[in-house]
């Protein structure tokens, strides 16, 4: 954005180009703001009824799940904060074992933001839903003056319905047993590394993406093929380490994984050597992690790739030896305890 | 916040005076934070499983609500941006005729924002919501660069349980009829006076107060006197005026409001004058509007009367006139046209 920038009101019947804080006032400009932006976009029964909320049937287990979506830039290689904020909270909804169904989204603005970067991402957003069946039903828009926000936030805030195989074995840390095999779904970093290369501006010959993508069909397709999984959860900020760590301290169990079973795609093995990042710490928003019996393994990772998850691996198990320890076996045969990091690796990530 | 900051490591075992990026990387010190801070504050056996999201059992019609809160200041008299962010999203399921129950609350906080003040507004969190019988069971937290926020947002998304008397005639715009009459629960505009007051550092004798509030417990006290709800609004962002607009044209029916029978403070009517507002056009956070026959109408206002307010009212009705028109009898007997308003009153106010 530069410093100058024209926030007059357009000619009768023309739109603003830009967002100003009359949008957000609660008068004329914001009930077409809703109208022309964000109902067009979302349209469907349940939001057009314009209460201070939504209204509909839930029976059985529900899960919910929110997130803040911050992530700069906001449009990026294979995605952009629109999609980003859908695909984040339905995966959440994911990993407790339940399909996304109704989500609300709340908007914080920038004083200035094109509006027709408000619109794509907001089209954005829309198309993600779509796809993964999901139903915005309600949602708030508040503007904030210049300086005061990175352009917008995202709220997404989703209620799922529990898969019958969850309800009957909720997946968490407390279910893990000893013996139990880790499988990944795919590669990891591959969303923070794109993120990264981005802001330092790094091209490479293979383009880096975001893997932001819905992990809730590979999830149906484990509990419909019977695999007893014990535990879900999708590596974000923190990445695949962050994530062993927090399931060994859980579990109160120990993790031993092999290095050389990691997938990790050799784009984003260069750029985390050029950026100074562990892989193993770097954000997915399309992967997951499944805990499961180890003689399920092999029958688990034949279900992944049949949908689509080609480079699922197992890359190891927990034990009884050391609780809360996450420990690497390099591909030499030596290993090292994957600590969870104190501070800061990537800001601003999602 | 003055503009050097000390943002450096304390020594060991004590706390961060301020949020610094590393609080939301996903490492130690985020999980130290979500630990100390706010799983302390919002203690419950939901939310302490850790999980990506929370599960548990819903039967029937199910309310949803979502609202960013961006008030500034922080704190002001009457509340602060964390006992708001609880009564808003629950008084927006009350609107829907839902007692509030299941509560995210997703955090964007700017690098440098004092922890006691973070701590402060948690605890207000906690103790609305423990008030209001909602518990908090799951969210998230951002850290972002000083100068892209301002203090902390927050966003909270409420599901509620549908009263039987809402399910069997869920409260809107299209259920009221001609003949209707208007009861605000109280004297309006409150809460945007309070704050704009602050703003502009003006005093008064008789201090003004915010006066937000939880609504659920009026409405259930309707619904339990069987009181024919046609619909529930909470006049917020663009005051009774802007609500009134919104019903007339929901409804498709003209209003008929009589100044008179207003109740406004004495008080924010003064300070109204000298800020050049109108006090009709003012954002409460505790008041709501019921619209139901006017054969019930006095027993209605008794019922609140009741439950506390104390200065509920019959303001006007809803008649074939006009429709979406609102029209404003003043005390000399002249009307007008109380319109929308294009643009912004008070930014920020909620």
């Amino acid at each position: 954005m530069t410093d100058n920038i024209d926030l007059s009101c357009p000619l009768p019947g023309q739109q603003y180009p830009r967002v100003v804080l009359a949008h957000g006032g609660g008068g004329r400009l914001m009930l077409r703001l809703i109208d022309d932006c964000f109902r067009r976009a979302f349209d469907n029964p349940l939001l057009n009824r314009q209460g201070d909320g939504a209204c509909f049937e839930l029976n059985g287990s529900t899960a919910m799940s929110s997130d803040a979506f911050t992530v700069s830039p906001l449009f990026f290689p294979g995605g952009d904060i629109g999609s980003l904020a859908i695909h984040g909270t339905a995966n959440d909804l994911a990993m407790c074992g339940a399909r996304p169904r109704y989500f609300s989204a709340s908007f914080i603005l920038e004083e200035g933001l094109p509006m027709a970067d408000l619109q794509t991402l907001v089209n954005s957003m829309a198309a993600a839903a779509s796809t993964a069946g999901i139903t915005i039903v309600t949602g708030d828009t508040k503007v904030v003056e210049r300086g005061k926000c990175d352009g917008l936030y995202i709220t997404t805030t989703g209620i799922g319905e529990l898969l019958a195989g969850a309800r009957a074995r909720p997946p968490g840390p407390e279910q893990i047993e000893a013996g139990d095999c880790i499988i990944v779904s795919g590669p990891v970093g591959d969303h923070g590394t794109a993120i990264m290369s981005l802001r330092e501006n790094l091209a490479f010959e293979e383009p880096l993406l975001s893997d932001a993508a819905p992990l809730f069909p590979a999830v149906r397709a484990l509990y419909d093929a019977d695999i007893p999984v014990h535990c879900l959860r999708d590596p974000t900020r923190g990445g695949l380490a962050t994530l062993l760590n927090e399931l060994a301290s859980g579990a109160r169990l120990g993790v031993r994984v092999a290095e050389a079973t990691i997938p990790v795609r050799p784009a984003v093995h260069d750029a985390c050597e050029l950026l100074g990042l562990d892989p193993l710490y770097v954000a997915c928003e399309g992967r997951f992690v499944a805990v499961l019996p180890s003689t399920g393994a092999t029958r688990a990772v034949e279900v992944l790739k049949q949908c689509g998850c080609d480079q699922a691996a197992v890359i190891g198990e927990f034990n009884a030896e050391h609780p809360g320890t996450v420990v690497l076996e390099n591909r030499i045969g030596g290993s090292r305890v994957l600590d969870l990091l104190s501070g800061e690796q990537l800001p601003r990530i999602c």
